[in-house]
Parts: structure tokens; sequence; C-alpha cells
């Protein structure tokens, strides 16, 4: 722990304190009020080292926005809050006979965390009340197998192992480089484009037109979902935007695996999950690895082919999930030492697009900054496969950059300055979880 | 004419007076000090409105530096001057056994405006001087018929009747969003990013990685053709950039109609120029039209396809070269009108990409703003198709924008502001032409 690690661990608390709402945790004060899905995942991390009941709160508040269907909305809105866009009159959700009626919830999707986080808070609730653990897993195993088979009935029709993201913001990575390409093939005449009122900017100026031109097509692919009653058979039809996402599936993969471990707990068959983690790693290796690049690259359903980006953080992180082999994991971390991402160098690892990719920008969220949820991942990756000077590097990153610039949401991969929102509730939790490695028995 | 047409002539004629280098026009005074290519041909179709002998002179200028094998080079450098960036060292042109010794140039082209360019001076010479006019036909026209010799030779090996490009560049519109794609799939490591002191911008501060990326890959693409001694058939063999572009196509296509004119006008053979036009429109009308969105799109033969870029003002350019038949032409005026070009509305048409395209900035180059080369070439083209009423748009649009804001390099599509360089060559030369519409025979 550093020198000023109780400090530090007073600070994240607090933050947490702040945006705590009751009964889930902002993601930050302002710009983002109500409960966002694996927001809320990394925030009950957080939370499992020194508050488990909040922990258990937090999923629990997020879990009651689930769909029949099983799936987990993205965001859960806060119903005495009305000036988030886009809001719920933008989702439609009422057109699914899915949707629960009296939570309002977007229709999509984000990187399905949560097992990770709930088989972390069990863990910690053992120690504490092994009633209260096997009552929490009892709640929360039912809710999380509903989630996966969601994913894996509905985003994986043909039973390929990899699901499938119909939004760019079902990657958690909304802006990233990745999504230039199919985003600039959507055309939009006047008609066609969204009529609305961002409130993430005040008058919208000419000059914001790139930035509006993204969130048109964010919206436009919105409509496509809600226009089709968020039927997926329907929308996989004819969706602009339909991808195999490297980092979703990497996340479910590890998450099957820790679901695994809740079933058993709960005295649940553990094979289905175990079953499902391996087809998805194998999947993985054999339709997303690019043995010329050395990378794991996102397949773009809608064009029939790969997406040719090879500048995105993300095309590392299977190593969180123990996805490549050891000869590949070493092609990884070679790529991640030679490619621009501030390791070994002036800077601060790990940017979430490499500094030499075309379309990289150091302050403009996923397209270059570093985040602490990114950084999180490959730590625990690079340990895994025993790269060890590296996961200290990143773990320390992760402390010094908010030493330095406080609990912000991204940072500056070149000057580590902190930008977009102050007092962020994942950047606070995930310190948290790092600061306490060590007080733990769980396997980093 | 414009009631104070006669000032703006004076205007314009001063700015083409004050870059005036001796034997060439600079593009602009200070950002462009060399002779570029098709600046030159823009240029000399201003001075054939009032000064034969310069416009003689222009081209003469340029094609001094073309090489053995008929390649018209984009820059011709002013041995005088050593402070731009890319400089000859970088082009190292030396390399290729038919670049010129003495004269310094660059290593790729720009479309071949300069037989159009050509046609119009001879024609002017011929109302002035008879016996001049002929001087110039046969100085000029072996010129010309070497440099499409060229380009039908080198860069359409198969015959297709398309030509390639081999660099963003070469296209007239360098940081197009059409290259977006091409341009993220160069992966870069650090010890291959290229090393340069850019001049047109002072210290390269983090946030301008951006446009480093975009420079980088420039870079990277001149020393792929420069290490290949600039032989085509080694350059094509792999090169990351390589493409049938719309636009240049249809200059070509237009400019060999023109060649075929100048040919007949020294007793040559026009069969040979008449055929390669004809197979150009042809070919572009089998392989570039797409008919789902009703417009002509680039291919990208690197990888194989279309480029799905549809908000590319130059999609509509064929019009000027008479590629469509009419009813591919009214779908080219329907887009027009129907895809944020600022046809019929507010603003300024037409932005280089259209305001609702993924990419569109209006005040980044050719991401958006109003160039007038390409409202002329548009201007021209809606005529030829007899849309009166839109060419008339066209031709007051670019009174106006220059009446408003100067003589800029272009305009930003909503303001109407002036940006880039002021005392821009091409502007003044083609506002001459434009506000001596009717005192010529010539057919607009």
């Amino acid at each position: 722990m550093q020198e000023n690690g109780g400090r530090l661990v007073q600070q994240a608390r607090i933050v947490l304190d702040f945006n705590w709402a009751g009964a889930y945790t902002k993601p930050s004060p302002r710009l983002y009020p109500h409960q966002w899905s694996w927001d809320s995942a990394f925030i009950a991390l957080g939370y499992a080292t020194y508050d488990t009941s909040r922990a258990w709160r937090e999923l629990s508040s997020l879990f009651a926005g689930q769909w029949s269907n099983g799936l987990l909305p993205h965001i859960v809105f806060n119903p005495e809050l009305n000036n988030y866009f886009p809001g719920s009159r933008v989702w439609r959700t009422e057109l699914s006979p899915h949707s629960p009626g009296e939570i309002r919830t977007s229709g999509v999707v984000q990187p399905p965390v949560h097992a990770i986080a709930a088989r972390r808070v069990y863990e910690r609730l053992l120690r504490e009340d092994s009633a209260g653990a096997e009552a929490f897993a009892e709640q929360i195993y039912p809710a999380l197998a509903a989630w996966h088979g969601y994913l894996h009935r509905e985003r994986d029709p043909d039973g390929t192992g990899l699901v499938y993201i119909r939004h760019p913001w079902e990657s958690g990575m909304d802006n990233s480089p990745l999504w230039d390409g199919i985003l600039q093939r959507i055309r939009l005449r006047p008609g066609q484009v969204p009529e609305y009122q961002r409130l993430d900017v005040g008058f919208v100026a000419e000059e914001d037109r790139p930035v509006d031109a993204e969130y048109d097509r964010y919206i436009h692919l919105v409509r496509h979902a809600a226009d089709r009653g968020y039927d997926e058979a329907a929308i996989r039809e004819d969706a602009p935007f339909l991808v195999w996402d490297v980092l979703f599936n990497t996340i479910l993969c590890a998450a099957d695996r820790d679901l695994a471990a809740l079933a058993r707990s709960v005295g649940e068959d553990p094979t289905s999950h175990e079953a499902a983690a391996d087809a998805t790693g194998r999947a993985m290796n054999a339709r997303l690895w690019d043995e010329e690049s050395g990378l794991y690259l996102d397949h773009d359903l809608a064009a029939g082919r790969d997406i040719e980006v090879y500048d995105a953080l993300s095309s590392l992180l299977p190593l969180y999930g123990g996805i490549p082999d050891p000869g590949r994991a070493g092609r990884l971390v070679h790529n991640l030492e030679s490619s621009g991402f501030f390791v070994g160098g002036d800077g601060y690892p790990a940017p979430s697009y490499a500094r030499y990719g075309y379309g990289y920008s150091p302050v403009k969220y996923w397209r270059g900054p570093v985040w602490i949820n990114t950084n999180w991942l490959l730590m625990h990756g690079l340990r895994r496969y025993g790269y060890e000077e590296h996961a200290e590097t990143l773990r320390s990153t992760i402390v010094s950059l908010v030493q330095r610039s406080g609990f912000h949401e991204y940072f500056h991969p070149a000057t580590g300055r902190g930008h977009g929102s102050d007092f962020f509730s994942w950047t606070a939790a995930l310190l948290l979880d790092v600061l306490s490695m060590g007080d733990t028995d769980h396997a980093y």
C-alpha cells in the first residue's frame, strides 16, 4: 500500500458516499445522475472492500430494472430526475413486452461485469456472515443466470460462442475509433437526423457538428431497435451496427466462470456456465485472433469482415479472461510494449487507443485517455500470465493518477491530467479494490 | 455580372499579382510557396481571362518539372526556398530514373486539370494571336499527351479505363473523410513513426496528435513509393493506399476530351484521347456507380471493396465530366438537394463533405468547408445537365463568398466565414473565370 494509502482510501469512500443516491451510486454527481450498468458492477467491487451491504444494495437496485427476458439495461432511470438525454421517451422500451412497467430503463446493455462483482461480494460476505452470503447468492444467482441466458440466447442465436453488440454504447467504449468505419457508412438525410436537445452541451454550435454526427447515429441506432420493439430477431436482420466485440466477449467469458462459482455456492449445476465460458474463449481464439498483427480484433457482422483497427487497448484485454495461450499472450504483451501505449516510457499507461493510432486524441473519452477500469482489467490480465512487472506498473499508475489528479473519469496519457467528470465513482471504487490488494485471499 | 464585379475583378488580379513569383504563381503568399500542380491549372484558367501570356508561362513552369515518363508532380519546388515540409529530401525523387535532375519535385500527382486549362488558354489565344495560339498548342500538346499517357499506362496497367491514385494528396482532397478507413488500418509502431519537423505547426503539442497521426501516414506513404524508386509496378504490389477516385477520374475524362481538341488543333490524331475519355466514363458508370445510394463511390483497390462513404461532395462531381446519363444525373441532383449540402436552405453550398456526414467539420480543410474549385466544377456540371437554377446558386455563391469574406482558401458552409490561407490564388482565378462568363464564346 502506498504511503498515503489511508488517506486515499478515506477520499475514495467520500466520493462514493457523495454519489450514493439512497439505493444506488451515481457514476458522477452531475453528468450521470441515473444508475449505469457496468459502472454499478465496478462500484460494487469497491464497496466489497468495506461495505458489503451497500454492494448488495447497489446490485439489487440495478437488477430491479432487469427485463423479463433477462436483458440488463445499461441505464436504470431515477424517476425523480428528468434531465438526462436520451431519456426514457427516446428509448420507448414500453414497445417491448419484456421491459418492466414501473421502472424506466434504456434498451441497450453494457459489458456483463456483474457476475465478477457478485462473486467478489459473495466471498467477502462469506467471511463476515455466512447466512448473509447465502441469502445474497440465492437472490443474485437467478438474476445473473437470466442475464447471461439472455446474452447467449438472444445475442448468439447460432451458438457460435460469441455474442454480438448492436450499439457502440453496448461496448462501454462509446466513441472508440473502433466504430468510426461503421458509423461513417450510416448515411443520414436531413429529414432522418434526429431532433433532440442534448444536455451535455448547451447551445450546439456549428463547430460541434462532428460530435453531433456521432450522436445522430447513436440515436438512429436506438430508434432502429425501438422501432422493432426490441425484438432481437428483427433487429439483427438489418442492424447497421452488429459487432462481435473483443472486450464484451472477454468479460462475458470471465463472468461465466464466476457465475459457475456462484452456481456451486447455491447448489446449482455450474456445468452450463463453464461450457459457455469455454465456448466463448475458443471462439475468440478461432474467430477474433489476428495472427498477422498478434491482436484480437472486433468483427463487423453487418459487413462480414474484421474491423481493421490495430490500436485499441481492448485488443489486448483477452489477457483478463485468460483467453490467449502463453504464446499469444506474449504477442499481446509485445504489442503493449511497442505500440504507443506509454509502457516503459514517459507518460501513463495504458491509453484506451494507442498514441500513434489514426483518430487518437488524449482527451476525448475512449479515443485515447487512460481509464481506471481498463487499466484494472489489464493489470489483472498481466498478473494472470506472470507479467508481474507490467502488472505492477499498471497498479501503481492507477494509484498515482488519482493521487496526482483526483478521482477523474479519465486521464491524459502524456500529462496524467484528469478529464471528464470529477468525483467519478468507478475510479474511486477500483482504487479501493487496488489498495485492498493483499488484504484478501482473492486470487489477483 | 454583380454590381461591384469591376472592383472584384481588380482585387482578384491583385491577389494573383501578389502571388506571382516570376515564373509561376504561389497558391498563397506564405503557406504554399512552391508551385502546385492543380493549383496552377486553375490559376491558368483565371489568367486566361486577361493575361494569356502569364497563363502560358504558368503552365510552362509547371511542365518544366515533368518527369521523363510523363508524371507531372504535384509540387515543383522553388530552389530558392527551403522551408517547406515535406521538402525534396523527404521525396528522394532522385531514386527514380525518370525524375528531372536539375529541378526538384514531389513524387505524387494531382488531378489532371491541365488539359482543361490549356484548351481554354488556347481558345483565348486564338482570338488574340493565331500564331501565338499555334505555338502554345505545339508546345503544350506533347507535354499533356505524355502526362495523360503516364496516367493511362502506369496507373491503369490492366486497361480498365480507371486510373488509381496512391496517396490521399493525389486526390487533391487531402484529409477528406473518404480516406479515414484506409489510414486507420495503417498501423505504425513507435519506431516506424516518421520523425520530422512540420512547418505548418510550431511546437507539436500532445493535443495535435490527431493531426500528426494523419501526417505520419502521409509520410509513411511517401516513403513507400520512394523506397520503391517510384516504380509503379512495385508500388502497386503492396501499396497500403490504392484507390479509384471519382473526382480524379472525372477530371481525367473531361481533360481527355479537351486534349483531343488540342490534338486536332495541332493536326494530331484525337482518336486515342477520345477513346480514353469514353473508356473512363464507361468504367465509372460500370464500377463506381452505386445504384442504392444514387452516388459515385471511390473504390479501395487494396481492400477490394467500395469506400462506403456517402457524404463526400466528390460523389456528385461526375456531372462535370458529363459521365452520368440523365437519370443518374437526376439522382445526383436529388442527393445534392437532400443530403446536407446547404442547397435551398441557410448557408453556402456546397460543402466538401455533407453536414450530417460522420467526420464533418465546417472548418477543417476537406472535411466540410466550401472550396471554390469544387463549386466551380459542380456549377459547370449542373449547367451541363440543364439544372440552371442550381448552377446559378453555385455561381452566385462563389461570388458572394469572396465578396463577404475575401479570397480565402476555403469557407465555413454555415457562416460563410473564410478559413485557411487568405489571398488564395485559385479562389481569385476561378472568381475571374466566373465573372467573365458571358464575355466568352466558350460553352459553360
